[in-house]
C-alpha cells in the first residue's frame, strides 16, 4: 500500500501528515506558520524524515490563499496578494515540488476539505458534495464528478448575493460587496451585527434565527445550482448546535418542495451534515489531492 | 464516421435530427407535439427510415419536463407532473429505448443545450460552461468536467434568490418562491411588472435595466458558486440586442473585482455570449448526448 503527505498550510498554522490510500494518518507534526523560508524549511524536513518508514507517492498541499489556480499562468502554484507578510509571491507548489521530486497536487483549503471529507468523511458516497465553513469568513468547495471544481478561478462562495431578511437593515460587512452571504453572515458579521462575539449570544438571541435564515438562503442557490447529494457545513460558527435544524428547516421552507427529493424532507438530517474529518479535514484533504495527483484513488 | 440521432422533445414541437460526430446535420423533421403514441410514433418512423442511409451509434433525447433523471428509480427517464395532457408518467426513454435498441441518452433540454453549444457552439473550448435559456420561463444547464452537471436532481437554476433591486416592490411571479430570479426576470416577470408583452417595451424603457441587473445578479452567482469559463444566455428575452452589454457592465460592476480575471475585464465580451447553435441547439445537444451514452466524444 502506497503512502502519501497531506499539508494543511493555514495562514497561522501548518499541519503536515502521512496518511495511507484510506487515509489512515501514520505520522503527523504541527508548527506555527512564521516566514516562508522557515514554515517551508520544516515542512520539507519532516517529509524528508518519514521517506524511509513511509515512501510517498506524492504530495498534496491544501492552502490558504488567494492563490493562482491557473495551470496556464506563469504563477501557477504562487500565493498571490495576501496581506500576510513575506507570502506574496511566494512560488509555494514549486518550491514544494523541487525539494520532493513527487507528484504535487495543490488547492485551496476548502477544496481540500471538500475532497477529503468526499472520500473519507461525511460526502461519502455522495456526488456532487458540497462543502462550506462558517467562521470568521464564509468559503465553499465543491466535488463534482469526482473531482474539484475550478473553472475561470476557483469559486468563492462565501460572497454570493442573497435576498435580505424581512426589515434586516444591516449593512454588512464584505468589503467588496457589502452585504453578501459572507457579508451578512460569518462570524465577524455576528459581532458587528450584535456588538458581541457570536460565541457569547445565548442559544434564544434572535441572532441565530437570522443566522440560520441567511445560511439557509445560501444553501437554496447551492442546491439550484449545483444539486449536491450532501451539504456539509463545518467552522467556527456552525458549532453552535441549534443552527443545524433551524437550518434544515429554514431550507426545505424556503424552496417550498420545489425540489421533489426525500433529502429536502424526511432525510434532510442526512443531507446537511456536519463535517466528520474534524482536526484532518485539511491535512487528510491535501492527502486527497496528493492522491489525484498522482493519478490514484479518486481521481 | 458514426451517425447519431437527437430529438428536441418539447412542449409544442419535436425535432428530430440524424448528425455525425462533428454535429454536422444529415437529415431533420419537424412535428407538432400531440399525443405521446403518435408524437413518440413519428419520432420512432423518423428514425428507422434514416437507418439505412445513416447507420445510427446511439440516439439522444433533450426533453421537456419535469423528468426524473435519478437512474436509481424505478421511473427513470419519465416525464413526471407535467400539466401537458397525456404526458404525466409517460416512460419516454424506455419506449425509445425499446424501439431503437440502441443506447439513449437522455436529459432536460437545458442541460442538453448546456452540452451542444460546449462541443459545438458557443461553449466551446471552456469548462465549465453555464447555459441559461431566459424566455416566458428561466433554465439552466452546466457542463461541469465534460458532463452535464447533475446531483440530487437536475438542477433547477432558474428558481435562485437574487437581491431585491433598491425600491422594487413587485411580488414576482414564481408560485414556489414569489420573486426567485424567475420570478422577478422571466418574459412572463416581464409582462405582469409592466403591463405590456416584453417585446413590445422600448429600447430606452427602464424596464431592461432592471432586467440586466437581475440577470447579473444571477450570473454573480453563478460565477462565484460554479466559476464557468463561459456563460452562454439564449431564450426569446436575451434577443434584446441592447441586454448583453447591459448585463456584461452590472456583471463586473456587481462582483466589483473581487474574480481577478480578464473575463470580467477586457474580455468580457468573449465571456458572455450568445449561443450559436441557433434552432439547432436542442436537438443537437440531443446528438451529443447520444453520444456521450454511447461512450464516444464528449464522454
Amino acid at each position: 500500500m502506497g503512502f502519501f503527505g497531506g499539508v494543511e498550510a493555514g495562514g497561522t498554522k501548518f499541519v503536515c501528515i502521512v496518511a495511507d490510500a484510506a487515509g489512515v494518518v501514520q505520522a503527523e507534526t504541527r508548527f506555527a506558520t512564521t516566514t516562508p523560508d522557515e514554515t517551508l524549511g520544516r515542512t520539507i524536513a519532516f517529509f524528508e524524515e518519514q521517506a524511509s518508514a513511509y515512501p510517498m507517492q506524492a504530495i498534496g498541499v491544501a492552502s490558504f490563499g488567494p492563490l493562482d489556480l491557473d495551470p496556464a499562468s506563469p504563477t501557477y502554484g504562487y500565493i498571490t496578494n495576501t496581506p500576510k507578510p513575506g507570502w506574496a509571491g511566494v512560488d509555494f507548489a514549486g518550491r514544494l515540488r523541487a525539494a520532493f521530486g513527487l507528484p504535487l497536487g495543490f488547492d485551496t483549503d476548502v477544496n481540500a476539505a471538500a475532497l477529503g471529507e468526499y472520500l473519507w468523511g461525511a460526502g461519502r458516497g455522495a456526488d456532487p458534495v458540497a462543502y462550506f465553513t462558517i467562521g470568521t469568513g464564509i468559503g465553499g468547495g465543491f466535488i463534482v464528478h469526482g473531482k474539484p471544481l475550478h473553472g475561470l478561478v476557483h469559486p468563492e462562495s462565501g460572497h454570493i448575493g442573497i435576498p435580505r431578511g424581512a426589515g434586516d437593515v444591516f449593512g454588512g460587512v464584505c468589503p467588496y460587496h457589502g452585504d453578501c452571504f459572507e457579508g451578512l453572515a460569518s462570524g465577524t458579521a455576528l459581532r458587528q451585527r450584535w456588538g458581541q462575539p457570536a460565541e457569547t449570544l445565548p442559544d434564544d438571541h434572535p441572532a441565530w434565527q437570522l443566522e440560520a435564515e441567511y445560511i439557509a438562503r445560501a444553501l437554496v442557490n447551492v442546491i439550484l445550482l449545483i444539486s449536491p447529494q450532501r451539504i456539509v457545513l463545518g467552522g467556527g460558527v456552525m458549532q453552535r448546535a441549534l443552527l443545524f435544524p433551524l437550518v434544515r428547516r429554514k431550507t426545505a421552507q424556503l424552496l417550498n418542495g420545489y425540489v421533489g427529493s426525500p433529502a429536502l424532507g424526511e432525510e434532510i438530517e442526512n443531507y446537511i451534515v456536519p463535517p466528520l474529518l474534524g482536526g484532518y479535514a485539511g491535512a487528510l484533504g491535501a492527502v486527497a489531492l496528493g492522491m489525484q495527483a498522482a493519478g490514484g484513488e479518486g481521481q
